[in-house]
């Protein structure tokens, strides 16, 4: 057992079977990590009891505090209360606050609590319960031999809910300094050939992660700061990379490239446009799941079909039948009509074969053309991906945004 | 240890730091289950050898099958062939078929293997070697006390590759029928209690399991096929639950709205068009995730910003003023321009407030118009969630498929 380790188990035979993916766990994860705390082992375990008291007494001996999510529902497939009284050998007594509790969340939504709801109010004894504001089944806390336990619901919403009130405040920051460096246009492999001397430089309490993504990788340099371990030197070897690095190093502490594009059109002030054929709206997406992204995102035109490129691009038909819609002509157009029907300062489109049908000999699939630019100068690019149709997509984008990097370090 | 049973373990600092969420295991479990194998546990660990071992040794208890993947890559924090070679006790050697292998992948691209790859083609003596086509690592079966171990790389592509070349085609179907039954517009708890007495004729061979996502639970039947179980009756209760479901039951077998609506649209010969403000492209993205979108979506006007609204959509700067973009009556500009702009056979557009910034007391956060319809008929309601930014343009989405296809059910 490790003092400053986490272990997380989530619940669920939907996220056995796969129709479900867990993001719970990343979500955990990164704001474990942001505090210095390890999460050591994830375990994913069906609807049953003895799987789960099994699990618990696995992840009680890999860390002090054990996150266990899911299997707290009303129906009669959720298990972990059974669990919980069989592995803590407690009974379950009826809550008078949470069934209180329950009832007033169904009246305020004029509706009556059905007879299910007993099993979310029949709770193990020796927890501390924790009122959930953001749904029916409560959060528990047992502290049982040295170990926490904390038991939330799988919905997300509420699990983030009761793992910021009473988890995230009470865990103290650990002594350790993280920063992650995003690159993009180099591989792997590639990385480490370019900054090996660095690393072998290294204190033994530094240590780097490589992190690929479609299109690059981020390095994570981690120091754990022990007594006796003298000055901090990471910034010192974060200096070193970046500068090996040169023009593939991007951002610093960034996870991705929505938020980075963010920060550079909102230093910059300019607005930002795109038109997808192949990627569908997913360039869109990805830049406006980023909260206040309406400051530096004007809109897009998702050209499917060939009547959108020429009624809302204005694409000319001689384009599209001299070239056909995937072509570095077609994508100049658009790009072009892109600027004059929205205005935007920096555009972006793309058009492609995201499979996986649709291939001819001359254009297989994952034939992506992109363009970027304004009205004044247009940067295009061929790719030909490998992958399947959500790798091409997600190349794309990627792609794309280094292209706009680049366009406008330039400009 | 089962039979049928599969057990996954991932492996890799980056999963538990939560930099990357883990998709793998969610494709896997769907693949398996589609043949009626049973993933019974999934552990992510670190790249730490003592890790890997003890974890190996817990996942050969669980399950007759054990699906490794992560950590064979290139780089020194890639652990899982040492812990291989000590988990069974064995050396690693240079296995020449794969050097050679690596090194024409590397010529292929007019590129030199670097020295790093010596990790990649140094393996353990007692695995077969599965060759990747589409990356450097190679995938290792190890068949050890009745527990066939199979090794991958992390990729999701190479992955993917290996397990749908080697394992998929070993697997046999097992004897077991699944039937899903997706349903919209209600709650996991009304589903029960609607359907309770028809759970309780079950035989003890056929269980159900409840499936929320936002806006609507699906409902998994299993009826295992065992020695004396007599005739199937998974198909009788299927009805009787549909039939019981009346309007809230969709559809069978999928596990999305984008999939039912290319499937409705496609029978109906209609083209679907998407105007979206608050979801930011993400309807588009998630119809065109589908392949063959294009026999049934035309493209998209994401009108993030005022002026696209009124330049592409055709909305009045009087309705803009007056009510605000976020109100029925620009919901219901927005659609007739976009019927307008694409000549699309049904619409939709959604306007409303993401979050987490932007609300007010009239309009708080999660307060979005969605209106569905063609030149003749529009239909508008007004929605109130309580969510992240990313729940509240799921719950969009999903809210707007349902309304599609009741627009399109009376029509």
């Amino acid at each position: 057992m490790r003092s400053d380790c986490v272990s997380i188990v989530t619940i669920g035979d939907e996220l056995l079977l796969g129709q479900i993916t867990d993001t719970n766990s990343s979500w955990l994860g990164l704001s474990l990590a942001s505090l210095g705390w390890n999460v050591v082992s994830k375990y994913t375990i069906g609807d049953r009891v003895d799987d789960i008291t099994l699990t618990l007494n696995r992840a009680s001996k890999d860390a002090a505090i054990v996150l266990v999510s899911g299997g707290l529902g009303p129906t009669s497939d959720d298990m972990t209360l059974l669990s919980i009284a069989k592995f803590f050998n407690c009974d379950l007594v009826v809550h008078e606050h949470t069934r209180k509790r329950i009832k007033s969340y169904f009246e305020n939504k004029n509706r009556t609590m059905s007879a299910q709801h007993a099993r979310q109010y029949t709770l193990p004894e020796i927890a501390e319960v924790l009122d959930n504001n953001v749904g029916t089944a409560p959060g528990l806390r047992i502290h049982q031999k040295g170990i926490l336990f904390y038991f939330f619901p799988g919905v997300p919403t509420e699990m983030k809910f009761l793992f910021n009130t009473y988890v995230l405040p009470s865990l103290k920051s650990l002594n350790q300094e993280r920063v992650t460096l995003f690159t993009a246009g180099i591989g792997e492999t590639d990385v480490v050939d370019t900054i090996l001397d660095i690393i072998k430089e290294f204190p033994r309490n530094i240590s780097i992660a490589y992190l690929p993504y479609h299109g690059g990788v981020r390095l994570r340099l981690t120091e754990v700061k022990e007594k006796g371990s003298g000055h901090s030197k990471i910034n010192y070897f974060k200096e070193k990379i970046i500068t090996r690095l040169q023009d593939f190093y991007i951002a610093e502490n960034h996870n991705e490239w929505a938020t980075i594009m963010g920060e550079l059109l909102k230093e910059r002030g300019l607005m930002m446009a795109t038109g997808e054929s192949c990627t569908g709206g997913y360039i869109a997406h990805k830049i406006t799941s980023v909260p206040g992204a309406s400051e530096y995102f004007l809109g897009s035109v998702i050209s499917y079909a060939n009547e959108i490129k020429e009624n809302l691009l204005n694409v000319s038909s001689h384009v599209l039948d001299t070239y056909g819609a995937v072509s570095e002509e077609c994508a100049r157009e658009m790009l072009a009509g892109l600027c004059n029907a929205t205005n935007c300062d920096i555009g972006i489109v793309t058009t492609g074969i995201a499979g996986p049908g649709g291939g001819t000999k001359d254009k297989p699939v994952g034939t992506v053309f992109v363009a970027v630019g304004n009205k004044e100068r247009i940067l295009v690019q061929k790719f030909s991906f490998r992958s399947s149709r959500a790798g091409i997509i997600e190349h794309t984008f990627n792609r794309g945004m280094h292209m706009i990097y680049k366009f406008l370090s330039k400009g």
